[in-house]
């Protein structure tokens, strides 16, 4: 333990009131009710813990690194942010309404809820679901609280504490909590075949995140005192190095939900259990395959290279940017940079999405990136996101930003439908129909991607800023307002206007409560190639592509950042050593990957047959339409193609090759954005499309 | 059991004898020797089965087709047929003197020959290897059966002699025989999951196989009668339609095995059994994935596509097919027929190798045939050139023919090293060595492929030539003599002298013993678009690629006829719907494909950055060379090509396409025959280069 405060739940509520006040800001309604209400209805017992943090959960990010003294960026809370009408307002109003609720109701459905009113003798029901199935209860209450800092909503709130009563009910004197590792299966917890294939510390892990978050929307403790307990009075006494028993992390999550919960209670023990986990511990042997596939097992600061489960790997790395932020260790920082780099350059689809094989749900070799194939599972690209946020928040470099954006618009965004109430677990770059494969679905057994794109949806607006220590930082755009302090206390709001992500433009209006010099760090995307700033109407030079453009100034009320990032068609290309993207290419625009889906094509036009004829300046002849009635409101972009006639047979399958390019009709083709793919009836869709030069 | 007649092992002997004297062949000393042996050295219990066929054993082919009512072609023996100095010959004196005996050895050393002498007390050691470790020893088996019936190899013979004895020495007194379900196991035998996943009837169905070669070779029934007593005294009394227990081929092989059998014994019990298996009992209830994997648990005749296990899918349709020619029932031609078209107009590589997926070794969706990641077994190679050697039986049709020289001289000859020391059990048609793999190996612990090669390679004089009853077939060109004779009994000898595949020149000697009218059917292969014949000197007309030319006269000693199918060089591209090689081309000389091994490139050029440059007359820019020093002797193809200097940095995953063509150096690209691949030090290597239009 460290020497800081201990404060009881009572202090903790009039500590938190008491920030509110100092920080001027009016405390919302839902935070203030309740809290109160956390300290009057809980039944769990009373706990004594160290929470280092005032202000406390409320005024946190989805990371709180106000200590971390390896971070360059503090996150800034969630509810700081209000993401207005826009484009991921309208994501973020289904997610709420419609995504959260409908998945609460299958998880009831599907059991997952009783696994636990069994074990207190409420329900006759059989176990149900994979041994990770408690996973999704905590990872369904972690998007609940996201949304719940953003205000309240008082029927999600109400199903949110029925669930987390009935998850701390079942917590046993221990500490241990898991629904599955009961009855007959007791007497396999914590062995080290169950800590490689159970879960067990992967549930833990997820509980640890929901019940920050939802502490931090509420002020409501209980799931969090349960998660305290599992860690100081299961965890902690009797796993780790020698002469404790050996932990091993079959699938990396404990280590971030460790590092987090450090960050609130200050208790070094929980740094250094994740420190631990990570470097793995020689005394559980496993086979090679298996601490590849577990990207775990074996010391973090030996990998090289990204391989093995892909939503694993992500997972521990996000843990070791973590572990690294509070410690500043080279080894950690020095593999993750390694890793990061072998992802960008050899493993992520032009979505962000990662993992392409679905043997194993793993990465592939170095540049092993095929379409149709593709795996590129919805959590893989969620734990990208998350891990380059942690290198962001410990750099303030905008190649990160600039990977966050690629995955969240695209290789996230197609995770889910459209009305919010189906999910991608695949995502991949092309789709044939007639393979049968039903691409979206509203459950799966293992329903992992489901609530993690809620609470990815639900905690993005603690994605848009952060501060640093001379200033702020924008990351993302769309209509919003940020009602927030810089590090010196400097009350600010900063409004954005635009239509991001279908136009470039951005009003920013900065408004300090009084004059004050801090630099305004404005992100230039990477794609932005032409990008214009302007403060108060005058040109403001230095703006590159991938970098946060440095303004810094005296800034006051009514002072304005016009950013015009010129968002044209961009055509892109593979590098050569991806072979399945050979002689073709991809659109973008803006942040947004553009695909074919062949119902948008002209009636009778193949998409295996069709080929995008590029000119000279192939991006001068992009036509672009918006389409608001279409796919909730799309920008449509239209390019000149040409549909081949063949002239061998369609069945014979290595012709020879003619020499001559086949006959062609001239087609127009018609791009809709990559995460508004099959929304509609099953057709086929490619993102990459062959190249014919005209 | 039908009414023929049933002769003894000694009345076998005698009718072999006379029928060698019947037909003027000088009976070929090894053949009258081991006969002679195996009837005193024998110490099997005397079995009395009928054997149908005069002239028996030795005067069979690969398949005995002799009575199968709907072939249309009959094999000839391996014996009949001597393959001499060339390309084969060449791999068939590795086979024989090299792979086959280091297979033994390393047979021996992976404790696959104790698992049988444990069970009678000679070996304590423990069993190795997985459960249908038997099959191998029976492949093993047969390739020497094989080998022998090309002659008396004493050493290789003795070996497997030895080998027989200590099979047989195991078998129960019910005729049972598997190493692995004894002991503890012994419960589980032909239980409905044993039989989904434990390969009994596949151990006995390459028992039968092995047997029937061996027998072929020396007249030995001592294995012959094991694999009898198991079908006749333990499977066909208490497994079949109810009454009796159910039976699922959880991996096809048995078929195959019963129908030859009946082939040779006239049983037609056994061959009733092959047709019940290839239909499946519903009272072993499966899921789909399961009947989908396996190939079998459902009926044969409603399969509609190519799916599922790779080897399982082959083998289920090889005994389909046998079925077929004994029974003549519509549905399953129609059926083959249909599967048939469905891999090679969507599942098939441009080297024959089928199964492209390695999760699961299964075929994929159509059109999915990725290189770098081609699962491509040697296995299914071999197994798509048995089924099309199957329905080029039943039909005469030259299309089946094009597949078997396809997969022989492309993905099976690739999958054993020129030394003949280490084999491919994957074959893809792209790799790069940074991955780490290592493509050719000595021993798999699942030993599929090396003896399933040698076996293959063994046989392969009894694929060059079928009669039908109106005259010969001949299927594959190499220096060769055949010394059999017609249907009508006509002696006949047929001499070719050629340096196929390097040339398409084939000199064919016809020698009747006496003057004769005949079609002798000249295949004319797939890619020989410009082919010519002569009769004697004189043009006959008529030739098309891909059919049998059926020269119909009068044939007398003297008589040459003389194919010229010109050889060149031949630019091939996908369907486009083949995705992954989009912009891709692959180039063939004659029956081989070829591909680019990065160590024969200009020092420095990158595989990954090399294209093809192809001008209007892209086949005539080619330049070859006989290298014999090179890889046993290949034929180098040479072709101008480009190495792109790339702009953008390499690290970059997604430049933009620039519309220009990237800076290009002219390098000459050398190509190998795909076959002698992964032969020197591991290197880049790829069938499909990216094309570059000039």
């Amino acid at each position: 333990m460290t020497g800081k405060n201990k404060i009881s739940r009572r202090q903790f509520v009039t500590s938190a009131a008491a920030v509110a006040a100092i920080s001027s800001f009016p405390a919302r309604s839902a935070f203030a009710v309740e809290v109160g209400k956390a300290a009057t209805s809980t039944s769990s017992p009373q706990t004594s813990v160290t929470l280092t943090d005032n202000p406390a959960g409320r005024d946190q990010g989805v990371e709180n690194l106000n200590k971390s003294p390896h971070a360059k960026l503090r996150n800034v809370p969630v509810r700081a942010v209000t993401i207005q009408n826009g484009f991921w307002g309208q994501r973020r109003e289904i997610n709420a309404s419609k995504s959260i609720p409908t998945m609460h109701d299958l998880l009831e459905a599907n059991g997952r809820m009783n696994n636990f009113r069994r074990l207190v003798g409420k329900s006759d029901a059989a176990q149900q679901g994979p041994v990770y199935s408690d996973s999704d209860v905590y990872k369904w209450t972690e998007a609940v609280g996201f949304v719940l800092q953003s205000g309240d909503r008082p029927e999600l709130r109400a199903s949110a504490e029925k669930v987390i009563g009935e998850v701390v009910a079942v917590q046993e004197p221990s500490g241990y909590l898991n629904t599955y590792y009961v009855d007959d299966h007791k007497s396999l917890r914590m062995s080290p075949q169950t800590q490689t294939t159970g879960h067990e510390l992967y549930n833990i892990g997820h509980m640890l995140q929901g019940a920050i978050a939802y502490y931090r929307a509420t002020g409501d403790r209980k799931l969090l005192d349960a998660g305290i307990r599992f860690v100081d009075d299961f965890l902690l006494p009797n796993y780790g190095p020698a002469p404790k028993k050996p932990i091993v992390s079959g699938h990396p999550e404990i280590e971030m939900g460790l590092i987090e919960l450090y960050r609130i209670t200050g208790d070094k023990r929980q740094l250094d259990l994740a420190g631990y986990i990570l470097q793995g511990d020689k005394r559980i042997e496993l086979p090679e395959h298996r601490t590849i596939y577990m990207f775990s097992g074996t010391p973090f600061t030996e990998r090289t290279k990204l391989e093995g489960h892909a939503v694993r790997a992500m997972y521990a790395c996000c843990g070791a940017t973590d572990y690294y932020m509070e410690t500043g260790e080279d080894s950690y920082w020095k593999s993750l940079n390694t890793l990061w780099n072998d992802m960008t350059t050899t493993k992520m689809y032009v979505t962000g999405g990662v993992g392409s094989r679905s043997d194993g749900e793993a990465f592939g070799d170095a540049y092993e990136l095929p379409n149709f194939r593709a795996y590129g599972e919805s959590c893989a690209a969620i734990g990208n996101m998350m891990w380059s946020w942690r290198m962001l928040a410990a750099t303030g470099d905008g190649k990160f930003t600039d990977v966050i954006e690629r995955a969240l618009y695209n290789g996230i965004n197609s995770g889910m439908s459209l009305d919010g109430t189906t999910y991608c677990y695949r995502n991949p770059l092309a789709f044939d129909p007639s393979t049968g494969d039903k691409i979206r679905n509203p459950w799966y057994d293992t329903t992992c991607c489901p609530p993690n794109l809620e609470r990815i949806f639900g905690s993005l607006p603690g994605y848009f800023y952060s501060t640093r220590n001379d200033g702020i930082y924008v990351h993302l755009y769309d209509n919003s307002e940020l009602d927030w302090h810089l590090e010196n206390g400097t009350r600010l709001k900063v409004t954005q206007k635009t239509d991001y992500p279908w136009d470039g433009n951005v009003e920013i209006a900065v408004t300090p409560a009084q004059p004050a010099d801090f630099v305004f760090y404005l992100r230039i995307p990477g794609w932005a190639e032409k990008a214009q700033v302007a403060v108060n109407g005058k040109s403001f030079p230095g703006a590159k592509p991938g970098e946060y453009l440095a303004i810094r100034r005296r800034w006051s009320a009514g002072d304005r950042i016009h950013l015009l990032a010129e968002m044209t068609p961009q055509v892109l290309e593979a590098n050569p050593r991806v072979a399945d993207d050979t002689g073709r290419v991809a659109v973008q625009r803006g942040p947004l990957v553009y695909c074919l889906e062949e119902l948008d094509q002209p009636s009778g036009v193949d998409l295996s047959n069709v080929a995008i004829e590029v000119g000279k300046q192939p991006e001068s002849e992009f036509q672009s339409e918006m389409k608001t009635d279409l796919l909730g409101g799309v920008l449509l972009l239209r390019h000149p193609g040409v549909s081949y006639e063949r002239n061998a047979s369609a069945s014979t399958l290595y012709p020879r090759y003619t020499g001559a390019t086949a006959r062609t009709a001239r087609v127009p083709l018609s791009f809709i954005p990559y995460y508004a793919w099959a929304n509609r009836q099953a057709t086929a869709m490619q993102v990459w499309t062959p190249l014919l030069k005209s």
